[in-house]
Formats: structure tokens, sequence, C-alpha cells
């Protein structure tokens, strides 16, 4: 997407180098770093200087390409860009096939690498064009976390079919959770919907169920980070209290995801580990101080413990579709089969 | 309760002088501000040094107190003190209560602000007393925002049953939510219970549903800013998402609250307004810096604007019951009247 006249994916390769926008300093700053080695890259993905699925596995895809074109051991190669993050299935998707493809040498592990990621910016694209249909003239649409182009390498999924409704002229207002604990709604999907010139309106995720029962809600989209092969889907805490709410309130609750995302592999979301990140995560909050540079504050007590599961599991019943590059789908087995078939 | 050996309310008046524990700077240091005139509490109520419903009600009470001490135009005391809060039902009834007191005198007017904030905190030891009747031992609790002993005189609504268990010898273990986007769980809520030796874990808002989907939810027990007459309950934003999931998850969702927060003039939540507070508590994080004084952060896309309503109503059907200091009670129209007849 466009940011001050220029266009840039989120994360892309050039040589042996692989570069990302540092979304740890989105919203406040917007820089560009460049990392040398398969275990930089690695690194990124841990500490989330790079996030979102799509994102991440382009990531993970050119961390293994880098690898190869370094002639490291390989098996410890992908052991490693693996551990990084255990939700995250484009990830496993995109570190799978560059192995694979560096079977036939380092330039090949560089090129599937590059063509993953623009299979998944392709798809972004695709995902906006179908879920544009679900997007009347005025709709308010709520979002939770970030699937916009940041946690992608183009368009992103939850935000492409506002961005396509935008750009097809059709006014659309968004709702952004601020997404706690990390607030990739407040930092990033409202730099994003900014960037755009699209209507949104930042609110705290205890929020969303009020602007439900009030009416202002038309439209529920988010991301996932992997989908089972039921219909069940893995996406950023607190997506199955905005489902079960968007259920209780009538609004349709939409998923959107690449097939990349898909784990045919498991019967159901039980079988999706979730991550359990650092307590630090909630009891402290990162941004930017008064004087401008970014800054940590503690915003709990202290002596308490605090739990931190990253991810949580929305069961396929609270899902009314899935949107894909190939079509909007049910969330149901036979559907999800038939698109893989 | 105790803090550092010693026995302290909430809220006190000494003299003319209302004396209060500061709230905007726990959990990072406790100290007791002195108030001189009825617009210092008026300010101390609006700007939050003193929240929560009963220990509003109490300081509303002691202000007008101080106006009639003063000799003030008792009607713009009324006025101002009232501006205050625009969804907190004690405060209304305090200030109400005390100026009829004070028609036979400033004294009187003390009297019965003082008679007020002991009958607060005796509801809150009664309200523990029954409440405990619902803890078995072992069990986990949910709580939403601090309805603890800081939001009354003493001892609380939605805890105090939690205390009471404790001090029975039951092993309780409380999940708090964080309650954005002041942080009253993190901060006061942990703070209170990290002091009375109650074993709890800080979650984000957006985890409570995670953590009942999982069945690590036994009960859930929330206050209340205001109860209509027909049991619906208006209380700290985010509390309709929970009591919702908690339905959905066969979880019980109790209610804490003492007849001074129903209001029986009004017949449906609908017809409570809900106070809608500045953008800025969404889009900045307050908390005690790495050098120990207390600071502020922009956790948002500066750009973007936010909406911050406070409260929300949850609707009878999600309550289980209500905890009062008479017992506990259905949340139906039939049983509120009984309890006020």
């Amino acid at each position: 997407m466009e940011v001050k006249g220029r266009h840039y994916r989120t994360v892309w390769m050039g040589g042996s180098v692989v570069k990302m926008v540092n979304q740890l300093l989105l919203p406040h700053s917007f820089e560009i770093i460049e990392l040398k080695d398969y275990k930089e890259t690695a690194n990124a993905i841990s500490t989330m200087v790079v996030r979102g699925a799509g994102a991440i596995g382009a990531a993970a895809g050119f961390g293994v390409a880098q690898g190869a074109l370094a002639n490291e051991d390989l098996e410890k190669v992908v052991e490693i860009v693996k551990n990084t993050r255990p939700t995250a299935q484009d990830l496993f998707y995109a570190v799978g096939e560059v192995k694979k493809a560096s079977a036939k040498g380092a330039e090949e592990a560089v090129k599937k690498a590059n063509e993953l990621a623009d299979a998944n910016a392709n798809a972004g694209e695709k995902i906006g064009e179908y879920g544009n249909g679900l997007i009347k003239d005025g709709m308010k649409v709520l979002t939770h976390c970030n699937a916009g182009w940041l946690a992608f390498v183009d368009w992103g999924s939850a935000l492409a079919p506002i961005y396509k409704a935008k750009r097809a002229g059709k006014k659309v207002f968004v709702w952004v959770d601020e997404t706690r604990p990390r607030m990739q709604g407040a930092r990033l999907t409202a730099w994003e919907l900014a960037n755009e010139g699209v209507r949104h309106g930042i609110i705290a995720d205890n929020a969303a169920g009020y602007f439900m029962q009030k009416g202002e809600v038309d439209l529920v989209i988010v991301g996932a980070d992997r989908i089972a092969g039921n219909g069940d889907v893995a996406n950023k805490i607190g997506t199955y209290e905005k489902a079960v709410l968007a259920k209780e309130n009538n609004v349709p609750f939409y998923v959107a995801a690449p097939l990349s995302t898909f784990d045919l592999k498991i019967n159901s979301g039980e079988e999706i580990p979730i991550e359990e990140r650092n307590e630090d995560e909630v009891k402290s909050m990162w941004g930017r101080k008064e004087k401008g540079d970014i800054g940590k504050l503690l915003v709990a007590n202290e002596s308490s413990n605090a739990r931190n599961p990253a991810f949580d599991v929305t069961p396929a019943k609270y899902v009314s579709g899935i949107i894909t590059e190939k079509g909007i789908i049910k969330a149901k087995g036979e559907e999800i089969a038939k698109l893989f078939s």
C-alpha cells in the first residue's frame, strides 16, 4: 500500500537481505529494518517486528531462503524459524514450501519465497474484491486486531474488503478494537485506516459489545491465524468474545483469510496450540512519550501475576462465512474440503 | 480494610475536611488526600481521585455536608456535586439525603453523611456474607473493574464475598479483568487482592471469554453503578460483554450491589444515561515509569479518533442474581419491588 506517496510491501527481499516495516515503531514512526541473516529474521518474527499471519509467513519463507543462500544447515534453520511463533499456520506452510524448493538450490528457495510473498499479496487483493461484496454503502464494520496490509505482504485480509469498498466510492466507517494487550488495533489498524483515508473510531475492546447492542455495528470482519478443517478459527485473543457478541446481536461475523491459513491436518480448533506470551505484555504498556521517544509504563499492580494467552479459538458455529481468495464459503467442513479439491 | 497494618476507609470526614485514598496514584503509591471544601470534593469525584459507586456516593454526601457547614448556597452545591458523574445512582441518592438533612442544620447534614458512609460500609460487609454462600472451596471467580473496598466506603460489593470466603478459610482464585480504558482491575482490584493475600491473575479483557470457554471460570461477580426496576444493570463498560459470555458458557453471573444502587424511578436500563468520557483515556495510558514517577504514553495512532463510553447496560436476562445487604434476589421486577416494600 502507499505510504507518503510510495508503494511499500510489509516484507520483501533484496539480495540476501530481508527488509520489513518495523511494526514495533508504528504508528509513531515508519521505518524499514534490514535483516542480514536468517537468525535476525527469526528474531524479528519472535519479537514481533513483523507480525500478522501472512507477513509472518512471507518473512519465514525469506528467512529459510536466507539460510539456503548462506549454506546453513537447513534442518536447523527450519527448526529455529518454526519455533518463533507456535500458532501461525502461514509460517509452517511457507517454511515447508521454501525448504522443499531449496532441494534444487538456494536460488530456487529465494524464487519460491518470492512467489509465496506475491501469492500472499494477490490473495489479499482477491479477498478484498470478494469481501467488498458484503459491504453496503454507509455500513459500520467492526474489526479486531490488525489483519490489514501490515499483517500480510500487501492489502491484508480483514481490511482488504474495506479498502476495496472505499476505492469503489462507498462510505464505510470502521470500529477499531484497540486489541489489548499489544494494541495492534489502536496502533496498526488505526494507522492503516488513517493512511487510506477511511473513517474510523478506536474503542476499548470492552466497548465492542456496547456498540453492537446499540445497533451501531453492521458487520464484523476479522482475520485468522489458523483455520481447522471443520471451520474453527484461531485468531487474536478476544476474537471469540466478539464472535459470541455478534451472534447474540445478530451481526454477521466474517473471517477473512487466504487458503494458506487453513490447516486441513487438524479436524477442530481444540487441536490448535495457543501461544501464551510474557505477562509483561499485560502488566506494561508501550507507547510514545510526550518527548517523542518510545517508552514503557507499568499499568498494573506490580506484585500481581498476569496471564497472557495470545490467541483464542472461535468455534465455526459463530462464523457467518470465510472470505478467501477463491470466494466466500461457509465455515463448514464440506465447503472447506471442496475449496482444496 | 487494612493497609500496612492500619484500618482505612476509602473516604471519611474529619471536621470540615474530606479525606480519601487518592486512587489515581494506586497501585504505585498509597496516599491520603485532604479536600477542604465542597468544590475540591466535587473535583475529586469528577477527576476520579475517588471512583466506584459507593465511594462516590459517600464522597458526594460529605461534599454536600461541607457546603452546608460553610453556609454555601445548597442548591448550587447540589447542582455542582450532582454534575460530576451522570451514571452513578449512589451519588444522587446521597446528595438528596444529605440535602434533606441540612434543612435541620449543617451538623445534621454532617451526621447524615456519616450515617450514609457507615451504612455503605455495613452493606458491603453484609453483601460479603451473603455472597460468600455462593463461593465453594477452590472456586475461580472472575470480576470486572473494581467493586472492592476502594469502590465503597469499606468491604466493597463484588469483592466482599471473596474477602469473606478467604477469611472463612476457603481457597479462592480471582481472574481480574484489567478493565480498559482506565485499568481499575489491573490497578485497584489486583492491589486490593494482593493486599488481602487472595490469589489472582490479571488478564486482558479480551481473555475473559477464553478462560470461560476453557472451563476455568466458575462464577462471575461484578458490581453495579445503577440497577433499574426491572433488574437491568448499568456497570463499567465491558460488563455486558462478560455477561453474554458467561451465559454462553453456562457460568453463573452475579451482580453485587447495595439497595442504594437501585433506581426504582426507572423501569429499564434503556433509560440510564451513559457517560461518554474523553477519548484521551483510550488513546493514552497512565502508569509508573521505570524511574518511579507516574507518566503518560500515547498508545494509539495520533490522528485517529476514539470513542469512550464508560458504562454499558446488561439486560436482566443475563443476570443470575443480585447480591444485596438483604440477601440474594433474582434480577426480576417483582423481587426488586419486594426488597423495597
